[in-house]
């Protein structure tokens, strides 16, 4: 058995590993972040639970740390107050960012995570089976200790080798984008195996898993042996070790080799992190900001060697070189050891600790800039301007080019730190708050709206169609995310203003005038990011289903969770829509009870339509209870 | 002779020292901020200048450092741009807060300073005459070296005895503000007298200098001594020390005696720096955060005194405490001795050098929020959270109530620092970038748009009243100044569709259908802060008269700068003019140049008014110019 399936087979409460069938797994940890907690918790709330049913929950602050209003520090104190109430081990703003201290404080071998962040893998460097997930699902397995997903494929990414100095486990990942693609990892699980996993740190390995999530994969994990122990043993707890391995024989669907020996420093171009080349293709070009951080690449190690290469130099006159180390432990010991002033000394800008530029929270490079950034994704338009173009490096890369003030994988021999101090880790204990009292007022700032929930399903739904769009319609185009909205995740009324507002300005007065309706969308419909606002939205609006050719996944269970339907249609159904007309789905409750086909009537024309609505026995209950929240309510989180 | 006009004295270009008379001085220094800077600079790039007319100008990035768009980097880089074209000084962002690096790296005693920015007066500590002005003023004074004002009467503020152990700088200046009020000090100078300035240390100075300010002061100044010499020489530059102090028999136009062995801590109430009281009186009263930093309490001692109160203890869970150290330098000091480390383990957030939560620029406390500044100034709205409540503090009363979760001044003896370090300026040159080439091209990005352009007065003027409006119209309601709008200040066209909004949102519209025209007002018109975007806003707009019952003084200069008629009207005269009517001011160009009255016809009823506009001599210049910009131009700066 591989190791992914020993750790999967350790906590299967449901189903079989099947690639492809669905299964329950039990969950050790959670972790939310700010940005995508408020709404976890607001729905945690809504189930009327007490203490959480794992066994570490940690609800941290790293994305809304700018507060230019009240609403940020209201998310922070709302979620505070609930983690006091539920068991939750609060992590204070300014502590860093999740992933980082997941892994330094939290991470054990074998264990399981789910979190509200799309890197939550980064723990799989510690042997970890570790989830990204939307709100309500990890909502649900701190209530439950329970999580339902797809059971995943297991890719083998054999290493063998030993790097070069210059290289980085940056370039490793990287290396891998380039070869399977941003697709390449969908519904898979990558599993490093091969001796050259024995000259990666810990923290590189997390490095490798974090943008694993850049593939779309489900998760990725490392074995854990002599260097995750190193790292146990630095943090204060090398009681947490535990040997983690494949077996001999073990299986696996695919397999990647790559020699280690052979890499050279890569550079993701815009706007994609699988838009790979050799750094020195770009040697010499232009670059007027560079960041070093992020969830990515903030690792101590990573911080030494870049202040290593910084020492003694200056920062280019035209460049704004902007440093965030990962946690406040981290930034503590880069005071201690001179590591800091060092950074400072070239003329770096030290942020907090969070995460900052990579989310588009400050630091957006001017008009048509070029940054160079260690963090995961250079999305068009992600660091906050439109036009700038952003390539992922590695923080030694990053450092060098600084100085140069142009791209550049040129480093002299005396900028290489040949052997990362192993430093005691500073525990900052006072930046984590357990406080648990189930007395605990909640605390609901005036941005803080309740979770929108759906209805039970109608014998009839009628309504107009209020949207007729085309394909590939993204969670974007639903919801658009900006440092302008992001400080409104807790406020979907708020929130509902601008739904589908780069489509359709007039969207959101229309679903108004007409109180909700259906909305009929192309090919891939929903497709983009986890977001699950981007059916919360439309379940305020009280859309009640949605007609499309195809459905992006993870959208489609996020629509079922909030009690709306997927209803797939052809072409001809397609053109059968127009918008404006009035439609009724004719005895739906029925339809769906039964596994039938939905008969759609045009009540202006009578003309009729068969549409296909198929749902796994789960999901016909939360479409008939009208979402998961209400499901839960009704039946218990285990129904 | 007391020492303010001794230094005024030795710069005297025009006029005589009788408080209330105009006189123009020569000056040594400049500095500008970034949020006042763009402007300033396309002001200075209008008049077609080459190198600065001044020993050191230097241009800072501290405000607009969020960057949550293109906005301010591209702002940076144009101020970077238009600095090495003219010959000034640089400063990164990140270098810190103009005061305090202007403080550490180029105050001189005897020099005189005009800055973009209210608090410049901080440099007083070093005997300096340093005086906050408009834009277009600073602008004046790099591209002449001369600036323009009404001679200041002198107050002497005499300290006499030693202030206790936890009474700190910032205590006398609210004792002060206490005494003499928010308008205490309007068209005055304070100076600084008394054996109690010798157990004040430099920084202590410029604390009390800086909040010198919020007394509506023009500036304060002390004379130097051992303790000035002490700081220039931890600086490395003990040649830079002048001796200066005043005449044994010197006269002042006031005086005010303060003991400083009576005083305690004390606390500014919201809303205002002068509504202060003693700290023992809100002993206890419950606190959410807690900021240390800004331009009047982030230098070295203000930092290692916080340090010595935090150190090994813990932030309460429910408080949030930011620090923001004043310069890179501090910074880089702090790292090296231990002292940030101790602050990040008690739980303290570490913020990037620079003004952040003081303008709003971030760290916005929650709903209703409760938070102790170290900074200077406590208006309603100012933090960011409208209904928030900030109270000015002393660092060491900051950081105690931080640890204790309420505002507390019940200190432990063992947290007292007795000595602050003597530790050598740790200089970071690599922030300051000197690069004169006078070929360099401008950087305008997208969102910085021209300064607007007065015409020259024509012999009759008409148009419409698009806006009449009452009393007390401030600086606020003609512009609004936010975090939303602070990164477009260099884009007047942009600022222009809010102007007015909070009175009248059609105004805008308005104004640009009737391609501008007039504004009626009452009492006080222009009130509040020193923004010239309160001028230059209906410059662009056209408006090219104002008649009001009355003018706030520096609102009127910039309405002059900008060629707009500030003309005096009567009740008789407010009830003339009706909102949409067309008026016409017959022979105005005639009338003004021959100091005569304004004739304004209703071009409706053919009813005519009678109005008052007296010009100083080089008003009346920049009046028939339409404006200083255009005047410059024509007469070069010494017209």
């Amino acid at each position: 058995m591989n190791l992914a399936y020993k750790v999967l087979q350790a906590h299967l409460k449901e189903g079989e590993l099947i690639p492809g069938k669905p299964i329950c797994i039990g969950i050790d940890q959670t972790l939310t972040q700010d940005s995508t907690g408020t709404m976890a918790y607001l729905q945690l709330e809504a189930m009327d639970v007490g203490h959480v049913a794992v066994e570490k929950a940690v609800a941290y602050i790293d994305h809304n740390m700018l507060q230019t209003g009240f609403e940020n520090m209201d998310d922070h104190e709302f979620i505070r107050s609930v983690a006091r109430k539920h068991g939750i081990t609060f992590s204070k703003p300014g502590n860093g960012v999740c992933h980082q201290l997941q892994l330094e404080n939290f991470s054990k071998p074998g264990k399981t995570l789910v979190g509200s962040d799309s890197h939550t893998p980064t723990c799989g460097a510690m042997g970890m089976i570790a989830i990204g997930a939307g709100g309500l699902d990890v909502a649900v397995a701190m209530a439950t200790g329970k999580y339902y997903l797809q059971c995943p494929s297991v890719i083998q990414v054999n290493l063998t080798g030993t790097k070069a100095s210059w290289v980085s486990a940056k370039d490793i990942i990287l290396k891998i984008l380039q070869t399977l693609s941003v697709k390449g990892g969908v519904n898979k699980i990558v599993e490093y195996t091969g001796e050259g996993i024995a000259s990666l740190s810990l923290t590189d390995r997390a490095t490798i898993c974090n943008m694993g999530a850049e593939l779309g994969a489900t998760t990725s994990i490392f074995p854990t042996d002599e260097r995750t122990l190193e790292y146990l043993k630095q943090q204060g707890r090398a009681e947490d070790y535990v040997e983690l391995k494949a077996d001999e024989d073990a299986k696996y669907d695919e397999r990647l080799d790559i020699d280690l020996s052979t890499l050279e420093p890569m550079v993701a171009k815009p706007h994609s992190p699988d838009a790979v080349v050799s750094a020195k293709e770009l040697e010499g070009m232009h670059i007027h900001q560079v960041v070093i951080g992020s969830c990515t690449n903030s690792s101590f190690a990573d911080m030494m060697r870049a202040a290593k290469i910084l020492k003694g130099h200056q920062v280019a006159d035209h460049v704004s070189l902007v440093i965030a180390p990962g946690s406040s432990s981290i930034l503590a010991m880069l005071s201690q050891n001179g590591a800091l002033a060092d950074m400072i000394q070239a003329g770096a800008r030290i942020l907090e600790c969070g995460c900052g530029p990579c989310i588009g929270m400050g630091q957006a490079p001017l008009s048509q800039g070029v940054s160079l950034r260690t963090i995961n994704r250079n999305f068009k338009g992600r660091s906050g301007t439109n036009d700038a173009s952003v390539y992922l490096v590695s923080p030694e890369i990053a450092a060098l080019s600084a100085i140069k003030g142009y791209l550049s994988c040129e480093f002299e021999d005396d900028m290489y730190l040949d052997e990362v101090p192993s430093t005691p880790f500073i525990k900052n204990k006072n930046f984590f708050i357990d406080a648990y009292d189930p007395e605990t007022e909640v605390y609901m700032g005036p941005n803080i709206k309740p979770v929108p929930r759906g209805e039970n399903l109608d014998a009839d739904i009628q309504g107009k169609v209020v949207l007729k769009v085309g394909d590939n319609i993204s969670t974007d185009h639903i919801v658009p995310s900006d440092s302008k909205l992001l400080p409104f995740r807790s406020n979907v009324p708020h929130l509902a203003k601008f739904a589908f507002s780069k489509v359709d300005d007039q969207f959101y007065t229309r679903a108004k005038e007409n109180h909700g309706g259906f909305i009929v969308g192309g090919d891939n419909y929903g497709q983009g990011s986890s977001r699950e606002h981007a059916a919360l939205v439309p379940n305020y609006l009280k859309i009640r289903a949605i007609f499309a050719l195809s459905f992006a996944r993870i959208h489609r269970s996020n629509l079922i969770n909030n009690g709306i339907l997927p209803i797939v249609i052809d072409q001809q159904g397609y053109d059968f829509f127009n918008q404006e007309d009035e439609y009724v789905l004719i005895n739906v409750k029925e339809s769906v009870e039964n596994d039938q086909p939905i008969v759609v009537e045009n009540r202006r024309t009578k003309e009729k339509l068969t549409a296909k609505l198929t749902l796994a026995p789960r999901e016909k209950v939360m479409i008939l209870q009208g979402g998961l929240l209400n499901a839960i309510k009704e039946l218990g989180g285990d129904f």
